[in-house]
């Protein structure tokens, strides 16, 4: 599902040419290894298998970096902002959702020992990627990011 | 997710122009409190915390008006419609699909006296307005619903 | 959810002129009937309303016949390919892990015998079908579809 979710924000950043797009293949590619340790519980699978299906730790330590490249390019978040800026952005913010409910899933089993650590660690800092490129997509596109504001200060246009 | 599948939803109708954006923007900031409420247990959270993420009444009151000014624009429903009417109507009644879920998750939360009544009200209300939406999304747009039929009664040609 | 997200793969697929669209929307339908299968226990409701809300092998068999035309036009399947292919294939690929998902919450109502076995083996198939029309999708429209590349095996390009 989180793999899914990433291609189709990928189409819509593909159509408006995001930098960021070999990435996400990229974390589709990861997501498959992810889910393959997962499906591969430490202590009931054979040796071999486990051993084919182990997560690195290099593609956390990748996308730790990708993130602060990203940050540094774009202004400091002072205000809580709302999935915005785009279909780019929209579609990319739904992938974190998605991610994050993935991440609901797996924990359980990273903790009880069946999967790799790195698997949890990568879930974790992917919505933060997914977040950031997020934002990074809406002020490429020159989209203003929308801010929370107490739905009482909503003024009256909004109201029937 | 409930309020990413409204924003990317919103993106839609912002392309086609659709009135009733703001207020999408606005439930994606009542999502936001309601996440709050919810996320402040009545049992066990400080008094002042409770205090500052009680969720108004005024919001649901708000919502039932939205779906009365459009339910009376609508044609009346004497069949079963599917999700349809193009690409804003579509994403209209995939935010509503998540939104039920939500509502699943979020109702034992309620039943137990965790969250606020208000909470369950409000997203059993959403489903009912982007349901009413999408359907005056579609007519808007000049799309056409489809309307369920029996399987065995569809034409040939979509047999092979 | 399946259904709004079979809908809304057909919103992009009918962008696209592609042939398969009449399917997707007997599909939704299909999906209605099951889900009043599924919403009528067979241990518990009126005999009736049990009657009415059968669900025959037919759709099954159709599917069947849908798949293997698609599979016949499609050039074998030797690599692991990932979501991909434009939107319209994007999109069918997440109405798939939708449909996945339906499935493991289904698996265990049909398994208790409250549920017609042939809504187990639909859904089942249900996937496959889209699999593979998301993969026919991406071919009539000239999109290469992306093939999972061990990830340590990504070029320099994609790293910052």
């Amino acid at each position: 599902m989180s793999a899914g979710g990433v291609r189709l924000a990928r189409e819509f950043c593909i159509d408006k040419g995001h930098s960021f797009t070999d990435q996400l293949e990229k974390i589709q590619c990861v997501l498959q290894d992810l889910g393959s340790n997962i499906a591969t519980p430490l202590s009931s699978a054979r040796d071999s298998h486990i051993k084919n299906n182990m997560f690195s730790s290099h593609p956390v330590i990748e996308q730790g970096r990708w993130i602060d490249f990203f940050t540094e390019q774009l202004p400091p978040l002072t205000k809580f902002i709302l999935p915005s800026g785009g279909k780019s952005s929209a579609a990319l913010h739904v992938a974190r959702a998605v991610c994050r409910r993935a991440e609901r899933c797996v924990t359980p089993v990273v903790c009880s020992g069946e999967a790799d650590p790195e698997v949890g660690k990568y879930l974790n800092r992917l919505s933060d990627y997914l977040f950031t490129v997020a934002r990074y997509a809406a002020m490429k596109e020159g989209n203003a990011e929308t801010i929370y504001k107490r739905p009482e200060n909503f003024c009256a246009s909004s109201r029937i």
